[in-house]
């Protein structure tokens, strides 16, 4: 009888050379990219556990709990590996409605368009509420999800 | 007068110490993320002029014009960058629509799914097209794009 390790999914993972595998979170219902981190091995068996999407913050060098500052999680309702094991994507329900740490939906808001002096980058989507406030108008004891 | 350098907008993108930036290609009409690549300055910069998407092949260490050997090709409709710097977001249509050097649409085709036996990484995505045709049955000369 052949028993499968339960670490085996995780192993199929292309973890790199920093242990790290690309995350992409999109909207599970209008299919919105809202944003691309990272996880390592720990970050990926914590979302699985919790169903809420945790990341490993490289500038921190430390697991990030999306949503751990802001309130906005990311409830996570389906998880993906793509073709060579090296990307994850992520469908969820983002709480709150905002992804980004600027106060927008997505961090995807820089629109590359043309005119006559040539290309530029324009930010194209609405802060949808002060940055300031969404980090400080968090009360993690009131709010958990 | 100030004259803004057409190289301004490359200059924004957060190249990384390999000179590359995350590219994610998303379905321009059903949201679906088809893949995720590499892109360098010069990938970035073919990628606009010619409309289609213009990757860094880090196996290959060279220019990969998506779709030069499969002919599937992506018609770039949209260009964005996020909040940092260092994702591309390529909204597209997808030539063929197969995306996949395995023949299906996306890249993203294995779902993490969970049964008695613990987690796994399921296919759950079927292949539109035998990946020897994809390859072997494409004269880049009488269907150029």
């Amino acid at each position: 009888m052949t028993i499968t390790p339960e670490s085996d999914w995780l192993d199929q993972v292309h973890w790199d050379d920093r242990g790290l595998v690309c995350a992409i979170a999109q909207d599970a219902q209008t299919g919105r990219v809202l944003m691309v981190a990272w996880m390592n091995r720990e970050a990926l068996m914590k979302t699985v556990q919790m169903q809420q999407a945790v990341y490993f913050s490289r500038s921190r060098n430390r697991l990030w709990h999306k949503g751990e500052e802001s309130g906005h999680t990311q409830h996570v309702e389906e998880i993906r590996l793509d073709c060579d094991g090296d990307v994850i994507l992520l469908k969820v329900v983002q709480q709150g409605g905002i992804a980004c740490h600027t106060g927008r939906e997505s961090c995807m808001y820089q629109r590359l368009e043309q005119d006559h002096a040539g290309h530029k980058w324009v930010s194209v989507d609405p802060v949808l509420k002060d940055p300031a406030l969404v980090y400080a108008g968090y009360d993690s004891t009131s709010q958990k999800p």
